[in-house]
């Protein structure tokens, strides 16, 4: 990343925030990946994976509040564009290292701006809902680890974690 | 935490998604206080507090974006009972060893049921927005921490993260 | 039902829509339940069972979105009030003789106004959600039967279907 | 209808709920026509049409409130995709055959993907608008017939009720 | 009003943007109500009554609107608290002399803060939707004179406008 | 304006609220500024002023809240259609002479309907995020002189307040 990309788009010369104006960059298809992940006690894995054994609802619900949530992004970040999304998808993984879920989350679009917020709101959304559905046996959760897996489609070229400093 | 507790609450005996019923609980005062962070390169976090010195757009935009997230919450997390919040605070400090932000948030109600996933909900949209506004500088940062710190005024106790087991 | 009800509270004196002032109404528990149906082609309602065997999703999709629709009865329906629910519940049965499905919501509030259009809103949302998810295999679905069964709690004493004329 | 267009496009291959990919379909203008029925007793249909013939407000409010729901189906339906609709129409027709109302809705898109579920959402909105206005008079109407009628501009062809099998 | 009112509630200390806990104050009915007016040319207003005069819709629509909108109060404006209103009414009279209309908004609740917000939101709601609704016929209409008038029920006292300076 | 222009477009051929169908619009850039201005006491102004010196968060929260409520615009009001905007600015100016603030906001599109309402929303909303956070101070402030001030890009021609009778 050179230095003069070093700047606050979001923040004008008056040192406002501002929203970007997206109406003169291409339309081209967008895609970004995010992820996040919830740490729990082993028991409280444990209790939500046999409750998905049996009908595997945290993961399920959390995995359509993410969805859900993705559609709301603009409603919720305050400079974030409201876009039409083509496909949004949540998967939730168990990790026993951790031990925990891990969230992955994709978003897709053919517009004028980047999808990562959506992809990053959906992780946030699914994280938050897995918290709510097991916090009665466990409150000592932690969320942590939400940031952008993958990026493409965008003017700022490709981008995926890890290749760049 | 005894092993009774150590159940889903909103799974219900057939192993579905289901909200409380929280009709039964008294209306008491009731506090959550959680905590988040944003991991970013230094110069970010330079670039971030250098524009806050102008006119705190970052940092204020953040803490509009979390206190209207919380009241977002039952629409965003599908088993959290629609609330008449009568407080939320969300205050954001740097962190000059992460480096990076750490957002803390307050919400407070006098009602039947706890409000930490407000407060939750709160941190976690003001974590995402102080994304949002710098990522075009660094799209490396990442949020974490995500917890809940404290709470009173349940059913079940008062918590104090670090207190309990 | 006697003939002095037989006004529309939404309508007022000069025949204009108008919310009905409930603050003077006592804050008591108040229930309602309603039902309604999905009728679908026989190979349609094997598809979802079958489907659900594996991973439960349409119906577990189609009773997230009751509740969650529930929750947002007040911005949908142009009078209703916001309430604060203390319970929703949906639940979704197989009707072999229908053959369809059978949707029953639940929704419960210590309040000043009845939640009859709170378990409609949710019964409609979970219909409306089947019909999303099953619709590429069966355009010709129909959404009927919804209606309530049942109210408790209110000034205008409890209701049965089938008990009043 | 084809028997392999007889998947449920909403589940994945591991039998998630999940989000169509509706990036690769083209841009058409896309309409649908729904329809649906509140049925209620004759003096009901009497109250509502004479309090028509006055301002009109059940049938205004309820077609206001249509045209309204149809534009947060996306909010609502779990799975459905954000759009911009270009025109969305209500309309309501007394049935003294029923008796009752019909709702009749027609959403409209240049887009990628049908509006079906705006139509439909549009006709379920009116209905329980209708009811909700007209409940304290009549608790026993029920909301019925719910259904597709017409759609046009889509890959999978033009369909209208009665036509297909 | 005594000098030492004359701070920000929802200034903080440090300067920053703050909710105010309404936690402490006492559940009270609390009543608003407020006015604003949409000033357009003569040819305009004749338009509407006569649009009116058939079945009433832009008057009826922006009636509505006003209704609808008061609900949303706390999504919109950052630092308002959710609240449930027990009544909200919107009325609009023709002012030959403006000329235009007059909106007139009342808000009513049994709870722990003021609803002056509410009564404005509903009176700016309906004064936009009429906007929108003649703007093809004139694009020089003016939205003016949004104030409350009446306050009643809070702590700080009622208040009547005119009454204080 | 021409003579057959002065028809209500939002009104059908049956006297009905009606959305206009702008599918067969032009895809074009398209650009409206809005105004409009809250008064105040002098005091008032500088309690606001001088709190703006310290962090800026009347004025901060008020743009903020404005560029949100453009995001709101469809939801708020009933006809409008849904946009994707791709730029929304909210300014705020002291405005000694009045005394008080004037508001001014910016929406642009590339689509088929013109932005505003979109403009107007924003100018409305911060304008009532501004009295809420002043009116503890100050209940005799009043919004007014919300008006369009320029519009380009749509098939009516451009138009700038002041040129046109």
């Amino acid at each position: 990343m050179t230095g003069e990309a070093r700047t606050l788009t979001h923040i004008d010369a008056a040192g406002q925030a501002s929203m970007v104006d997206v109406g003169d960059k291409a339309e081209t298809v967008r895609v970004a990946r995010a992820e996040g992940f919830v740490r729990m006690a082993p028991a409280t894995l444990e209790l939500i994976l046999s409750g998905n054994a049996k009908k595997g609802d945290v993961i399920g619900t959390a995995r359509l509040a993410g969805i859900m949530g993705a559609k709301q992004t603009a409603s919720l970040i305050p400079l974030c564009h409201p876009l039409m999304l083509t496909k949004v998808a949540v998967e939730i993984f168990e990790d026993r290292a951790l031990p925990g879920l891990r969230v992955e989350a994709m978003a897709k679009l053919t517009g004028r701006t980047g999808v990562e917020m959506e992809a990053l709101t959906a992780v946030s959304v699914a994280c938050l809902t897995i918290y709510d559905m097991a916090k009665a046996a466990d409150r000592e959760m932690e969320i942590s680890g939400i940031r952008l897996v993958e990026k493409s489609g965008g003017r700022s070229g490709d981008y995926r974690r890890g290749d760049a400093g």
